[in-house]
């Protein structure tokens, strides 16, 4: 099979680049840019060289529809948008990894992102791809899985196991997530500048982040109760990881043993997914570099209160480790196909 | 005004070196610790050369009591214990910055420190010297200040307007916590190392943190009502800093603009205490090397929650600084004296 | 006293204000920058806050010159080349902190600056403010310091004993640089991108540094046969800090206690410099937020090489700092007035 | 084939791991430790988990013996030098990591290392595993691979091509080189704190490190007219990483092209190694994670010195990786079996 990789000058293209080169079954056919037109790819990352020779193309739909087999679009908010339809129309599958298709209702997407939506019929043919909850059955007709965002990765993952089995109250979730600095990407903006970031932690965003309908949409395919949650960001002075502090009140009787052999339940079959035993939480670097998601869970008697903590890489798990583990299964493949790395410690 | 610094190696005692070294009332009489007798503190920290040539001695009550008014304990948990009733009786101030006179209730302390508590008495006359809600009138009698912990110092300056005016739900009150690494001090251990640290996110102690007690009785002390709250502590791959982030459902109809109204006013006379306009919250390096608790607060209508957000450097503020604070009050010099200290920015 | 500060919203700039309002007999008439006008300077820097009230204005010359008795220029290059000759000329002191006025070959400077020259004649005037072995006698009558570079002030503070006493083969002298980010300022650019910087060394410029011609300058004002010296700069993940690692050939037999006493030596009266004892090299972080420069002194046997480190702070002894102590001794003031910081450390 | 990992709890050992858990030849039979027996290794590294359910087990020479082919020892210095001829005697290869076979010279170990050397037949026996200067076919009926250092490794990659071609004066040879902190191990030392170390730059062991020798006599096998180099060791606050800075000075007519392309000729079948086209310097996230050694060479007219930077990943070509590279060539393998990972950036 065939990719071609749009947007590869990012963090989550190249990224993607890594992943898909030590790929079993599928191979890069181009990588496409919206600059640097005939440039190797090596000129800006040399540390691809002796993995990938290729220069940035830009995108030519027509010619790319009839070689490849699936585009990526590791895109900005809004160039998806636009280009994803062409593909499609084409016959040709694309996964995007930006916010474009990810939220449903059109009035929430102009409000969280001040930006206009794309299409609505595509936005509700299109699948969304947390993949240890997709529905593989349901997806071999689609043309289109948006990707999940990165907090939500690791948000919904540590909370889906609650309510769908009705355990939390629904107006009583609060999320304190954290995330390395990478997740803003690239661009340059004061926000990533070295001196204003090291040895510094911020908030960002308080209660105005764009993930946060993704997260309670995401949460109400499992319980359509959930309420507006709580959904603090902060910045922390790493390169990689996010980690979700998910806090929520028991409405019936649990104890923690119980909720980790819940969690253990709902994840048996995901290797991705390492449920810790009880007492044990996870740290941001053990997922370091990997497509994993790893989940400490602790229960409260003093206040009745569920803690539960979640660890990704937001470049892997939150972005092209994920896509990549979606097309393995929307193609048919083993999900750990070419993304079954070894988080790399310390 | 001569004072003592027993711990003068650990990270409380060298901050209180450069905080005392710049008092324009206070001289250090003397440094001590329980080894590296005679030598020189610049043997273990160069950064001092030319502002301090002490060496280190062993602890003599007797003597310390004829020549000193007032004895920092920066001691770990159990030594001032032992220690401060010997200067007390012999009419000696103390200010203890370890965990030692916090905790008024014997069980409480014993049940999270897993150790034996202070005298009875002496808890009940130690003065809890969180420096802003301080009552300096009913100080002057006293000889005793237990010095806040770093946590419960940023918590309860974010949480007591919030409890005093009767604004939050009482059970609703959860705190993620993050800080530097500095905070688990000078001694070694996995939980220090760079290696394990650096790069990495990690959450700690989770519901069993021996701050959580310190924060209840603080809050308590402004509104009986208070029940047991989530505590949860991260660490950041940082050296100094702590951020609160503190929730809480309001009970009563406000706004963003009343609550940060409302912190303002509480905050007015504390030169320490900067409290941020609308949409604008702190980072910890804005108040890194200082004496400085910077506030940010959000009201959010979807959830009608509040999110109090506050940041110390926890070596200062946090320990050293403020028991600077708290001698500035207590011998009735501006509590400004000797911690008048700009950030250190970038 | 009254000064102005051109370039308030640079890293200079602001370190500036915290060494200037730190300050027994200085007061800052005014900020400017080339932007911002009418914004208070805490809207960019919110740690300023209840320190600096002051907003940005822009240059006024003639206003300026009857108001102030001294401007310091913290522009990027090129600015103060226009601005300082009318400063001069009204009989307003000029301290720049820029690379304008600092090499008086102009040949040189369009070579390894890329950039126009200065007015010859004013070249000639500016006085290089190596602070340590400046000739306050000769000051007197001048107009304008040129404040010496970061890299060149640690350099020459660790090579001038050597040069100036002939100790080191003139053709032998290598030295590798190693700074913090905030060197860069804070302009956005990738290479001051947190995830491009953080857990990475890297090394700039190689042979191009714009630094080497005024640290071999700077040397020849000791010796005239110092000769073409390799120069090597490396950014560490780290915000502040300057250490230099130097090298050069005995010519002559020494030993190393001999070398650290003639450096204990060449600097005995000199309060910022530190040196220290055989077999004690300095780190950056012992001179953090302070106008040090300390020094350790090696000689190898094996080799016959002597190697010299030394370690600045390169927002404070390696800018504004050293730009304070210059202004100190010019108006007669103690040279540690504002600026006797004790490094914050850890 | 078989393998048993001696030292698995370090941070050599658990890159192995990673590196044979990836290979596509070889199986981990055991892993041992000289404690925790019994332990499965994910107690200490959970992010293991998945991958690696082995528990730590004692060294048992006679059983291993009959059920290994091949023994790596990444065990603290004087630990292989007992092991090792045990398992040598049994016909089992042994890889070892540590420093103890890598002096030829017994004196000079004593020397640099403190120790005592290891047995003199077995040393002459040794190969020194620098893997792309190693003569495979002088490999075969050897028995023991003493893995190089990891200042050295990067180091010699760096000067092999310049001494091998008599192109620089064999006495002006400096070395001066920055390595992440890891480097130290996982051992707890005030060295590895992270409140000691993070914004902090400093130097050790000044001209007292013991991968002098080592760098020595590597140099010696390809131009015995070497003589002692200056080799100085800097600590720079990130995790991972090595950069040698070299300096030489050129004794024959060259020009940068040459030096490059003559750099590109001496590696040109070497995977692991990419030479940089001119101007071109690498920073070491570039090799992160993986087993490459990227270098960039300069040549200076003004001074007549040749600047060559070597970056390495310390715990992978600097030791893990290059162990199973040798082990690859040895047993004759694919040298990139099970270490052709891209490096992890950003």
């Amino acid at each position: 099979m065939k990719v071609a990789i749009v947007g590869a000058t990012g963090y989550g293209g190249l990224e993607l680049v890594r992943m898909l080169k030590n790929h079993p079954h599928v191979s890069i056919h181009s990588i496409h840019a919206s600059s640097q037109f005939g440039e190797p790819l090596t000129n800006t990352y040399p540390h691809m060289e002796k993995f990938m020779n290729m220069q940035l193309e830009p995108v030519n739909v027509e010619k790319l529809a009839e070689e490849v087999d699936l585009v990526f679009t590791a895109t900005p908010s809004g160039v998806a948008r636009e280009l994803a339809p062409q593909f499609i129309e084409k016959g040709v599958k694309v996964i995007d990894l930006s916010g474009d298709f990810r939220i449903k209702d059109q009035e929430a997407y102009r409000q969280w992102y001040g930006l206009e939506p794309s299409d609505k019929r595509l936005l509700e043919e299109a699948v969304y791809g947390l993949s240890e909850w997709l529905d593989v059955e349901h997806l071999n007709d689609k043309k289109l899985i948006a990707n999940p965002g990165c907090f939500p990765t690791g948000v919904l993952l540590g909370l889906i196991p609650l309510v769908k089995e009705n355990i939390v109250d629904e107006q009583s979730i609060i999320v304190d997530a954290k995330t390395g600095v990478s997740g803003a990407g690239k661009g340059l903006s004061p926000a990533v500048h070295f001196s204003e970031t090291n040895e510094n932690f911020k908030i960002y965003k308080v209660n105005r982040h764009q993930h946060t309908p993704e997260i309670e949409q995401g949460l109400r395919m499992f319980n359509e109760h959930v309420e507006a949650i709580t959904f603090s960001t902060h910045l922390a002075p790493m390169t990689r990881g996010i980690m979700a502090t998910i806090y929520a009140n028991a409405k019936v009787a649990v104890n923690q043993k119980q909720l980790i052999a819940l969690f253990k339940e709902a994840y048996e079959g995901d290797f991705f997914v390492r449920v810790r035993d009880e007492g044990d939480f996870p740290a941001t670097k053990e997922v370091y570099g990997s497509n994993f998601c790893d989940i400490g869970v602790a229960y409260d008697d003093r206040t009745g209160r569920i803690t539960v903590v979640t660890v990704i890489d937001n470049l892997v798990k939150g972005a092209s480790g994920q896509a990549v583990q979606n097309m393995n299964k929307w193609l048919g493949f083993d999900e750990k196909a070419g993304i079954d790395f070894m988080p790399v410690y310390p």
